[in-house]
């Protein structure tokens, strides 16, 4: 008892890469009713890790698909609660045959341990726990309380979290929210996330005629949808980039100066950044830098529009629909249902002469998320990381959505800290997905500071 | 040989309309190799009946896919010389389900005779030969020279249409062509066909990013290919409806005051018209009635358009590429090439910012056609059908485009007079195909008087 957690880690190095490896082996795959037994598999795994790792209180919660696995330990008098949040499952590995060692056999090339769900998220989570045990074997107990609550469907899109949330608010209840699944944004320095986009969608479609019309015979005297749904979507940008929907920007709550100069002095290399997308040039909202297009301004997108005839050579025919998917990634303080009104507006002020319109509002929707800059969680992940890493952690933003922490938010009133030692390169959702082995280290020993950096300080 | 052909045709009514039913069950399927022997079946029964009806020198000549059927009698020394053009092959009956009967069992229900290829192309062929029979049996001969040829390859484009009429100019030699396919523009009034539109087409790609890039972490950062896609197709047309392609309409001949008070005087209800389409209004060219948007203004219609995300839900995809497919009907004196080539020019010179272009022409082209208003063989068929429906018939013209007048003009110079009993109404290319069984006795009389005005006039 007279090691510390730090000391621990380096004695048993490859016991925990051993299971980390175990851990990697199940199939979890959450879409696919095929491995419910590996989801199962995988739950009853992480809740023995947990009970392995001290006297946690465990238990395997049913929802109404997958389990949710939770532990806590509250036995760290006066200090503050987390709630350790990250998921077990993980996405199909398709394409199969773009993987040069199979999924499920995890596999180490140089730093790297290749595996589905390694990076997203079995490794984030397994740290955490590994942190605790290391407490628990060397000091015999946590220098703060800890509530695990890993979920199994992720990577279908949480259908149970947020019922399971409102179903459990007590024992939930917690300080803040630590998220284990998120990612650094670069391997060359350790960041911090602070804030996400959040998400509203709808589809829409033009009808002309009652049905496919020859473009011989009636060519020329009724509307074409695919012209009309042409015209709608060219309306809804100005030709240099910016939303042309009125309102959309109303609630945009602008960075202040020190925040945009925080982004403009991040590394960031606009060439090199082409070359890895691909693209002949930039393209974005005026008066914003690439990252700020990114992260802290509102877009809307068309990620789908089809109509008419698709195939090979031709087909002289005027369609009778035209169809397009759209989504908006939201800034705070705008509000998709706000949002949606206002685009529904703009479609139904703008169909063009001979369309109707029929619109079909997403469900999929959730608030952007940031945390206040001085949230004392998120001030010790920062000092938590730069003992560990020897840097002062970059702050950055992410494009995407993250429904978790606007879930906790919105239910719970929690605030949430990204807290994740995996790295956005890492092929997660891709053939040939990795962790790199040098990380599981450095996130082992990130986590053990982060906890004792917050069991020295003042219960927020 | 004392009768006269509309005397054979009254006593022969049975046998004619038995004779039709047994041609109907072939089914010479063009598309379809597996309908290969029925093809040839089809072939042989037309050639069969061309040397039943009469001393025709008759081939079967095989091209590279589907045998054209000929036939040939010149015993009218002085008189013209008539090029009968139509195909015995037929459309795939799909989708199956929706016939009422067979569609390759003919069957009647009221004045009307079910079968898939009767309206398109069998029975205004069957006619022709029909004519020819009833001449012989009561004249011993025909009034003009008559050569059929039938192909068995209309249904798939003609491919071996202008490889065989290039290779047969001397046996194909005439004083004009007499088209069986085609039809009248509703069952109200006999009507002549004056015109088609030319086609003309192009399909583009736009590309931004090399992948499919993921519209959270990438989006507003760089350009949305279909965002440019409706920019630029949007820019195609002016909102008001007309193409805005620079020197689109620089070729195109305005029809004479005469000519279009002609198309005004027309009975067509607009309101009818719109309820048979199912559309919420009418919309085209400015300054232009819907008669002459089909049929003597050139048009540039997007047949297809498609990008991104096309499944049900949500995918937030900034997707890679973005199609679409475009088909012009020209009018005189517009010319495919140039059309292109102007479209071309178009696109280049307004792709949006961030986006590359690749424009793939299509070999489908056609030139417009129109026969002129005095030509000899039109004025005699519209004679014919004066006597035949005991009024005037009316001109009209085809929005659509019927490649082998443009063709046998090219290559032959020969005009071509359409000339054929079925209706635009008969569903052909859709399931019920029909013919009218009151339209197969007008016909024999039509291509009878027909014959009989053009042997009595002068030749050509």
């Amino acid at each position: 008892m007279t090691q510390t957690p730090f000391a621990y880690f380096a004695a048993h190095r490859e016991r925990i890469l051993a299971e980390l490896i175990e851990f990697a082996a199940i199939p979890s795959i959450s879409t696919d009713p095929a491995h419910r037994a590996d989801i199962e598999r995988a739950a009853a795994w992480v809740a023995d890790q947990i009970a392995a790792a001290g006297p946690f209180d465990v238990q395997i919660m049913p929802t109404g698909r997958h389990p949710v696995v939770f532990g806590q330990w509250l036995g760290a008098v006066g200090k503050p609660t987390v709630l350790i949040y990250g998921h077990y499952d993980v996405q199909p590995p398709d394409p199969l045959d773009k993987w040069i060692s199979p999924p499920f056999t995890p596999t180490i090339r140089q730093d790297r341990l290749y595996a589905r769900g390694i990076s997203d998220d079995k490794a984030p989570i397994f740290q955490a726990i590994k942190a605790a045990q290391a407490f628990f074997a060397t000091r015999g107990a946590l220098p703060i309380n800890v509530k695990f609550m890993f979920e199994g469907e992720e990577e279908i899109g949480s259908p149970s979290l947020e019922p399971f949330i409102r179903a459990h608010t007590d024992l939930l209840a917690a300080d803040f929210v630590i998220s284990a699944d998120g990612g650094m944004w670069r391997v060359e320095e350790p960041s911090l996330t602070v804030s996400s986009r959040g998400l509203a969608g709808l589809e829409f479609t033009l009808t002309g005629a009652a049905k496919d019309l020859h473009s011989g015979r009636h060519g020329g005297a009724v509307a074409n949808p695919l012209h009309a749904l042409a015209e709608l979507i060219a309306g809804l940008h100005t030709p240099d980039g910016r939303v042309a929907v009125a309102g959309f920007y109303d609630d945009v709550v602008e960075l202040s100066a020190e925040e945009r100069a925080a982004i403009a002095a991040l590394p960031f290399d606009e060439a090199a950044y082409l070359a890895e997308v691909g693209a002949p040039a930039l393209f974005g909202e005026p008066g914003y830098s690439t990252l700020e297009r990114q992260w802290i301004r509102p877009t809307l997108e068309v990620n789908g529009l089809w109509g008419g005839y698709q195939g090979p050579g031709v087909k002289t025919v005027t369609p009778s629909e035209a169809h397009a998917k759209i989504t908006c990634r939201l800034v705070p303080n705008q509000d998709p249902a706000d949002i949606i009104a206002k685009i529904v507006r703009h479609l139904e002020a703008h169909v063009p002469a001979g369309v109707r319109l029929t619109i079909n509002p997403e469900t999929h929707a959730a608030l952007p998320y940031a945390i206040p800059a001085d949230h004392f969680g998120l001030v010790v992940a920062g000092k938590a990381l730069e003992q560990t890493f020897g840097v002062r952690p970059v702050v950055v933003r992410m494009g995407g959505t993250v429904p978790v922490c606007e879930v906790f938010k919105r239910v719970m009133g929690l605030e949430t800290v990204f807290f994740s030692f995996s790295t956005a390169d890492e092929d997660f959702h891709a053939p040939n997905e990795f962790f790199r082995i040098s990380r599981l280290y450095q996130g082992l020993e990130g986590w053990a500071r982060y906890w004792e950096l917050l069991g020295e300080g003042r219960r927020q």
